[in-house]
């Protein structure tokens, strides 16, 4: 059987069901090969002739001449058995499924129809993607297949996938104009009737393009060939999962929705935990881990340092400290020692540090520069926590200060906070730092349920390799 | 006594510490009355003489011509009670001290200085905000004290207060320049030697201006007034808290940070609920409550109806709504009915909604015109929660559709969430669907969260006025 290695680079692609109608995923998705120029061979299947976007429309997969390796389908469900039958004779090594109405439906004649396209793509040794996916995104390769109109990326290295359409849509768009972590692959595997979580889990831990992997799962096609595929791969890089179904209303919601069954919820926290996996409650932190993951290495130890611009900083930072079972080392002599040029004399520093008084006293830009230099120098501590309110007062090159320190202890991560301020000097600042791979998060218990997944998939690393 | 309100409205108002230095309290101070356009009499108190913003300077409010009200304090804290002395001869009725280095201070002279100011405070009967606190804002009689540049936003109905100054510089900078809700009232307490919680609550209860209250806690002075207090307050209106020190950890960080006890958290959590307050975990929920209440009533019962563009929408809010005890009322046969006729014939349609087919059979605005409008419609529904992604295909006057069907229902809150989607729509349909008072919010578990802020207030009035 191919490997699913097709479904994200294959030499030749044909869409049957093209259509000239912009606003149909038979045009769509060849708009978007154009747009991330893509440059294998594109045959547009469609009975009525004539040509989409430059491309000859083919009558059938039979009339194309040469070679083809994927084909994809936007068709009506009942011409799509036939469509694979065609598909088998030509050779086809891969097919999505796009159309929809098959074991999502919750009808005997969806469920039927999948038996039916699932036993030709067997018969013919093809491998099948869905149905009710909207397919892959391959950025460095430059091939896509989504049937919603995306604007091409710069090449990156967090790769996600999983049942639903959102991946290849609205959350590839989301991060493509909005976000500064940026993507390799993506797969959106639908009614997963074939291709499932653990091969694609595993194709995309040997990917030299990825090196973080976010999954987001309903079901689980099967638990234990899926749980040994996690563990392979999160010795290789960070794998970080979302689990839904949590609830006997979520498992509900979802097998009416892919027919598949949620299975046990509670069991996966555990085993999540001891692979290494980061298992995130919401898309926020599933995005949240892809990007710290992205940016910055495991950390060394759970030892965190914290400096805050305002005492509340100090005070939600320890509380989910508190919940995490990460440590706040004392303040060593030195690192106090030097602190103590900046703060007023009466101040009392500890860890967390509250250091407004030594703005007030030196200005935003030294303090932070003597405190977080000072901190961050402090051996035991692991990861240094930043936290800032953007108001004009206290305006300076935070992210060229806060670089620089970083890169003076290239072993520790740095995260920053940004809690409340003006719009303008967020969206400034907020780029200034992802552009330095510094991830920054709105509120101190993200950023700090992030520094806790890098010291997780740390610790996991040490005893996977001691 | 002199009542609170003379922190939000004086007649006349000194700043004792005024500068000439635009980077300075003691000028921010006088320019943002300036910004706010407040009419009353403004007295900069510096022994240097000159002018400051046009304002002629004395070196004494003892030099002050005619009654002053409040005074704030922008001087190092060694010179503070003297200030104070002179305030209480000249009988000032309400004093801020925006100085630092008291009990926040951990040592013992900012201690014994504290107890100075509190005593002579109470020797001449003025009440004392603070030390440590950066004031007040009354946005609709134009009178501010932030010590940070503020923009004057418009008249709104959200009061919140706390120890921290993060409500009157960071906090309000955010809100004025990305929010969609408008504030009324804001205290900074800082370190509550004599102002404390509970008379601004009790205060804010009070005020007309004020429709809703956040209160943001580090420790409490005098837990069974302050609980008093909010079961009054909650009865008239919606109270949202913010109790940090939940973990050993924050608690320390709070002793530290302002000299006050956080006190048992676990019995917070009961007494709020009793009380009909909304406890929030962290300033992304606690804005998300004050929003909600300012857009919405409270609801009528907790039976959800959802709709998403997307099954992942539909799995994720059905998986937050299984743990918050909210539930989702089975489709009538009349609302499936109506449904159907944008549905494609085999799909099974139920409550969640997921629309993705109706979508892609008759687009997205017909889809949710006539789902959304059966589902409202539907008589044992108490809100409706609509999933949107933002991506070009389903780009349309939602805000102009959703806010049509709401209007036809008053009684029933609309929420809308936006997963994922380009940047470029999220923008334009945020500002529309919050401009109409459908508040949005970013992910399937805070809209859940919002919905049941307005299920559990609407519960608690109607057993306090049944």
């Amino acid at each position: 059987m191919p490997a699913v290695d097709i479904f994200f680079n294959p030499a030749s692609f044909a869409i049957i069901g093209a259509s000239e109608n912009p606003k149909k995923g038979g045009h769509i998705v060849i708009q978007n090969l154009h747009e991330f120029g893509w440059g294998g061979s594109i045959y547009p299947i469609n009975p009525r002739g004539g040509s989409i976007l430059g491309h000859r429309t083919y009558p059938s997969v039979r009339d194309i001449p040469g070679a083809l390796e994927l084909a994809m389908m936007v068709i009506p469900r009942d011409l799509v058995p036939g469509a694979m039958e065609e598909c088998g004779r030509k050779g086809v090594k891969g097919v999505i499924i796009s159309t929809a109405g098959f074991s999502d439906s919750g009808d005997e004649v969806g469920r039927r129809l999948e038996r039916e396209v699932v036993d030709i793509a067997a018969r013919f040794e093809m491998r099948l993607m869905g149905p009710n996916s909207i397919g892959t995104v391959n950025v460095k390769d430059r091939f896509v297949t989504s049937i919603t109109t995306l604007t091409k990326p710069e090449p990156g290295t967090v790769s996600f996938f999983g049942q639903t359409g959102m991946f290849a849509s609205g959350f590839f768009r989301w991060i493509t104009s909005s976000q500064n972590f940026s993507v390799a692959k993506v797969a959106c595997l639908g009614n997963k009737a074939d291709v499932d979580e653990t091969e694609v889990l595993s194709f995309l831990g040997d990917d030299r393009a990825t090196d973080v992997v976010g999954v987001y799962l309903e079901g689980v096609r099967d638990g234990r060939r899926f749980l040994q595929t996690v563990a392979t791969v999160s010795e290789k890089k960070p794998v970080v999962a979302l689990k839904s179904g949590r609830t006997e209303r979520g498992a509900d919601a979802i097998s009416s929705h892919t027919g598949s069954l949620a299975g046990t919820d509670g069991i996966y926290d555990g085993l999540f935990s001891s692979l290494g996996v980061t298992r995130a409650t919401d898309f926020d932190r599933f995005y949240d881990a892809l990007k710290v993951f992205s940016f910055c290495g495991p950390a060394r130890g759970g030892r965190i340092g914290v400096v805050s611009i305002t005492g509340v900083g100090c005070v939600l930072t320890a509380d989910a400290l508190g919940e995490t079972g990460l440590t706040t080392p004392p303040l060593a002599g030195e690192t106090k020692r030097k602190m103590e040029a900046v703060f007023p004399t009466w101040a009392q520093v500890k860890n967390p540090v509250d250091m407004w008084f030594a703005i007030e006293n030196v200005g935003p830009e030294r303090a932070y520069e003597v405190i977080a230099r000072a901190l961050i120098g402090q051996p035991d501590v692991d990861i240094l926590i930043l936290i800032f309110t953007l108001i004009p007062e206290s305006d300076f090159d935070a992210a060229g200060v806060v670089s620089r320190i970083r890169d003076e202890h290239p072993e520790k991560p740095v995260i920053a906070c940004f809690m409340g301020g003006e719009n303008s000097i967020f969206l400034r600042w907020y780029a200034a730092f992802e552009e330095r791979r510094i991830p920054v998060f709105p509120d101190p218990g993200r950023a700090v349920w992030a520094a806790r997944a890098l010291v997780s998939y740390g610790r996991f690393r040490k005893r996977a390799a001691p």
